[in-house]
């Protein structure tokens, strides 16, 4: 193991390049094109683009820079390192301590074993392909349900037609579906008007983004650590991030006073904040905020008119009996506080839940409290790429509209539903108590989500070497175990942190037959990691 | 006739509102927020949002500015009060004088009765439940290349997951497949890894607005008319539009002069031009351009630095028997030119062709002639939103690699294929002559695309009753023609045209059961329109 570890440190000493470009929240510092420029094949695995000395003159030095200044850690450095090593596996087996990798860097169930829910998919071919809906034998290979559904969601579009581009917001008939499901989740009146259906909640947040930021004089409250599709947005739209602090020590709790003295601080530097950004369940940190926590945020909104973007896309991932998810909505409307009161972007995809679809790029988000001007600005930004896709569409309105305890798909769908939230929730446990294990590691529970975010203490002997090789300890760290043991997880500076802290995020997605190897892989690489830098 | 005329230019005076928003091309003042405003229902159509005097703070003086800015004018103003009448006639029937509502304002061929081509569907269905393939019953139902497909297309995921996330360029497999039919139909090289998939055509073209555009000193190079995605997203990404004028009365040729007078001029007011945009086929002008006009414009490019970006989405629509489709990227390598050479960006998209799946979101963009560090830049940006979705993916590999010859969907595929294509090639004919029979009316024929724009000289009097409604006249023209008939055209002010022109784009999409109704109330309108406001 020690070798590997080493091993590691050397090839990031001898690859090492200058840096362009740096972690936005914390030095993260080990640029993408480290190891991009050094191994051919991934991105730049074609000799004739491999920077000729004549190449046309586009350069970094003229590109926006606010894209260089831009990163995603989620695909970042080490999943472009994780997939170099895969294809040097796939061409030069036994090249590298294991056999293959396991991703725990990204929260796509299926692209580890998770299976898609059968009603779903029925619904969705038969969609796809409705000659099989008028011919009985093909019919019977179905369910009654998903006929019915696949018949009634045809009905919503004229001629049958899902080959057109829908509606901007989307088909009308599935946005009333995805009503009634908010409706029926909360309590409170849902408006299909209100809902902006898109290709999973990425296009939602830069709109919303888009729609705020004038310059870098606006300013965005995002939790730290965060999701780093919002630092990235931010960064992109040219704004400013303004960070507020969720506390470890108390499972990562979301304090009212942090919110005020950040936008204090913010206001003090000439920043307009605008906007508050809540996740929740929370990416990176799998906390379940409880409902009074809930209506201060509302009322801290409500009061300092701040945009409130509930990201809530793991509303279905809660895995502890104490701790229950409610939207912000029905928090806000539990206040009576309505149209008048606050701004309130809802955030939900088919990425996550049980279902975990997130190859089909399906999502949407809710808006209310906004006045019809500004609708209509959010309606024309939305309308340039005129809508999102059909098949994600018809998936949210499913995840929104599940079967019903009388349908005949109801029995097998719950099973499979059930079977993977109790898994996840095994999963979840298993692995906190891992790393709970781990010299110098401590990690809160992850009570939903699909994420933990362990911390570890490094010696100072391991921050020295990464130092060396000019990166962050947690990315040293992220990437010496990759090297080791082919688990691929994201270093905590690509979500931020408290300055000086380190941790990782890893998800809980590996199915459970991987789960004794990931620990046993684990625990060994990590007690030769401090074996080797133990000061 | 006359009164609906009448009707509508009164409705237009009554409902007259302050103006906020203007054409970013043409005084094409009706702003969105005239027609929403006005009518509860269909994107203001909630009462507890509708301007509240203690309304959140957010307003258009507060967002930002190049949102209130940017136009999209295929989905703006016409469509939307197209999409009221609908509604008024589903409540009312009657209400109107016409039954339906004729949309030949957007490129969406389905949502006009264009039937999806079978063999692209059933790989789709059975991609989306491929438990259909473990089945010999199930499979017995689908034509055996589209099992065969299903399977080979499956088996680029690994476990089969399709409700993974992808590549954030698309899963390696279908790149290989699109790079495939990409040498097939250029006679050149192409490198899977030069392909980014994207949901449509569209956010490609904002990833590399986002790329070249730091400030309004960037400006681009776009013709006049163009389709507004373009000039939307120069606006939202804070760039200069650098407009260079096709020439009408040389079937919207192309001249280089214009290019380097328009690039001068830019140049003077000391805007660096990136990027040189070119439809081919044209949209909304529906010409092809000619191989040797394509040569010029790479050597313009290289000689100027210039990023090309080639919007190639509509070819596989050629409809006259002495225009071909040539990509940009078979020109410029015909030429011998290479990476080192000029920086292309081509884009198809599943939407149009004679496929015209526009509700799938399916396309890519093949980038060619940038160093890797710029294209890093164009992935980390595209991998912010992760990937785009896999219905699409596999489209885009289905439309780049269709049934050949000896596989038992070949002759359902041809015949379907080339219905659609023949039957668009008729129609386009048709409306062109029937443009060119109005009085005032001008029509170059389309030899491409999915479009006639034909240029109408209004009377004194109607542009004078348009500006005292504040609209532009041909938008003027378009809200009376919609008004009367139910036909939904979009007008030219939308695209931009040389000041004092006017024009509107009509599809050719309508089915040809259709046309004469068509022919027959555009002719009458026409008629009616001009002896109301005949000088």
């Amino acid at each position: 193991m020690r070798r590997f570890v080493a091993h590691s440190a050397r090839n990031l000493i001898t690859r090492r390049r200058n840096n362009l470009t740096t972690c936005v929240l914390q030095h993260c510092t080990f640029p993408l094109r480290f190891l991009t420029t050094a191994s051919p094949g991934y991105l730049s695995g074609h000799v004739a683009s491999a920077g000729s000395a004549s190449a046309p003159p586009l350069t970094l030095d003229t590109i926006n820079p606010k894209v260089l200044k831009c990163e995603y850690a989620v695909l970042g450095e080490t999943f472009i390192l994780a997939q170099r090593l895969q294809q040097e596996l796939k061409e030069n087996p036994g090249s590298h301590p294991f056999d293959e990798l396991l991703y725990c860097n990204i929260g796509s169930p299926h692209s580890l074993g998770q299976q898609p829910i059968t009603f779903f998919r029925e619904v969705l071919a038969l969609c796809d392909h409705p000659a099989m809906l008028d011919r009985a034998e093909t019919r019977g290979y179905f369910s009654a349900d998903a006929v019915k559904r696949a018949f009634q969601i045809l009905n919503h579009f004229p001629g049958r037609a899902t080959g057109a581009y829908s509606h901007t917001q989307g088909i009308k008939g599935l946005r009333d579906t995805i009503a009634s499901g908010i409706e029926a989740r909360d309590g409170y009146p849902a408006d299909p008007n209100d809902i902006f259906l898109t290709d999973g909640a990425s296009p939602a947040v830069h709109i919303i983004m888009q729609l705020l930021i004038r310059s870098e004089k606006d300013g965005i409250l995002c939790p730290i650590p965060q999701y780093p599709l919002y630092s990235g947005s931010i960064t992109l739209h040219g704004g400013s991030l303004v960070p507020y602090y969720l506390d470890e020590d108390t499972g990562w709790g979301l304090e009212i006073s942090e919110l005020k003295n950040q936008l204090e601080t913010a206001k003090s530097k000439g920043i307009t904040v605008r906007a508050l950004v809540v996740i929740n369940p929370g990416n990176p940190t799998g906390q379940v905020l409880a409902e009074t926590n809930q209506q201060e945020i509302v009322e801290f909104c409500k009061n300092e008119g701040l945009v409130l973007l509930a990201d809530e896309v793991y509303q279905e991932n809660v895995y502890v009996p104490d701790k229950q998810f409610h939207s912000f909505k029905k928090v806000s409307q539990s206040m009576e506080y309505g149209e008048e009161d606050i701004s309130l972007v809802s955030l939900q995809s088919v990425s996550k839940g049980y279902y975990g679809e997130c190859g089909k790029r399906g999502g949407y988000m809710e808006v209310t409290g906004f006045s019809p001007e500004i609708r209509e600005q959010i309606y024309k930004v939305a309308s340039m790429d005129t809508c999102s896709n059909i098949s994600g569409q018809i998936l949210a309105s499913l995840v929104m509209n599940p079967p019903k305890v009388d349908d005949e798909s109801y029995e097998s769908y719950s099973a499979e539903k059930d079977a993977i939230l109790s898994s996840l929730a095994r999963r979840a446990k298993t692995l906190e108590d891992v790393f709970n294990s781990l010299e110098g590691v401590t990690c809160n529970r992850a009570e939903g989500a699909m994420y933990l975010f362990p911390r570890i203490e490094l010696p100072k002997k391991a921050t020295e070497a990464a130092k060396a090789v000019n990166t962050a300890p947690d990315a040293f760290y992220a990437r010496c175990l990759l090297n080791a043991t082919g688990i691929v997880v994201v270093p905590g500076c690509g979500f931020g942190q408290v300055p000086g802290q380190w941790h990782f995020r890893c998800t809980i997605l590996p199915q459970e037959d991987k789960i004794p190897t990931i620990v046993s892989q684990l625990t060994e690489f990590h007690k030769a990691f401090m074996d080797e830098f133990r000061d």
